[in-house]
């Protein structure tokens, strides 16, 4: 077993635009998802902004044993995240996982990648 | 909640020259914050130099249920922080936030990324 | 003595194509262990899909002192790791050890980089 | 107060070729030091090898509530490490300090950058 079931990422970003192929190349900012245990984790993320309440949760179920890669251009309920917007976002899991944020930029021709651990929260 | 009250960044730097449309693809380096709580942070920023003494704080609000991101260019208040210098920071909140640093470099005709979650204190 | 014994990667992914001089400009997603103890490391990956059951044990062995860069996609045993296929990755250790990810992927005529330090587990 | 005394880096590696103009876009590997604290630093470098004995202590100050972002590249005594070559590196301080480990990557055209906090030790 490894994980937390507490995580945050505090630079979320979409950006607005894209080059090459999609969806490969298409600009995209994504939280990973590692399941590593036996059973199924259903987790709420809850998204924040600079000017307004949080929305959420977004509910995502992780099988166990399994790993999910999500694209918050590709949340829809309760809302679409606006790209070109600072957000932030809290995961919190009914089971431990591990989660890891990734961004692809191409607005610019070559793409551009940042990826890091979220943070884990204590409990 | 989510956070620790004591963060810090090791390599900061704002590359000096941009290539691209303002103020997104501006060269800068930022600190997000998330404050995942609901009372308001007040958080104060030390920036460390490599030849002279810390300059700070640097002040700053994050409502309850909000994110900021700060943009180290952005800065003004004791001092601007110069370009092409290597600096580093410390982040205190008077309530746990999490902090993450991303650097756009676009120096050069397409941009790099960088991130990292920012190092926790204990306390 | 530093590390951990059970560490995990949750956002793995080897690009499908790459531009530029192979081996070093290939597209890759690497796992690097250092195991600064005194004792060899037997070190053993499981690798995690989104729709089927994880694959491995994938042994290696870091000795005393040495640090060993492993690229995903030179994995054979007990097979390859797909290409552009997300996966996820725990790494357990009989001894203490670091492990960074760092993926390269030139798809595009111009590279890209990310790299975090993985999650560490507690025990 | 705000540090650890012992950190890691698994990932290290000089890109062996470099783009642009010099010394800001040599490709470099660096390990960025910040120390907050009212005592000067002692800080040791260990640097880990593939297939051979680890290399160290390569020595350096950091002065009280100073930073120091030290390229790789530059150290000389007791050796220079090799460009092209995969190694890791072990930081101790005889005070609590920060580290943090940023690459450029300017092989190519246009360059790439990874950074992350390096891992801390628990003492």
């Amino acid at each position: 077993m490894i994980g937390k079931q507490r995580w945050a990422i505090a630079d979320g970003y979409i950006p607005e635009e894209s080059t090459g192929p999609e969806p490969e190349l298409t600009s995209h900012d994504t939280v990973c998802i590692l399941n590593a245990g036996d059973e199924e984790a259903t987790v709420e993320l809850e998204v924040f902004f600079t000017d307004r309440e949080p929305v959420g949760p977004y509910e995502e179920t992780v099988p166990a044993n399994r790993t999910k890669h999500i694209r918050f251009n590709g949340l829809e309920d309760p809302e679409e995240i606006p790209k070109g917007t600072p957000f932030a976002c809290v995961i919190e899991s009914d089971v431990p996982v591990v989660c890891q944020q990734t961004r692809l930029d191409s607005r610019q021709a070559e793409n551009a990648l940042l990826s890091t651990i979220a943070h884990a929260g204590d409990s």
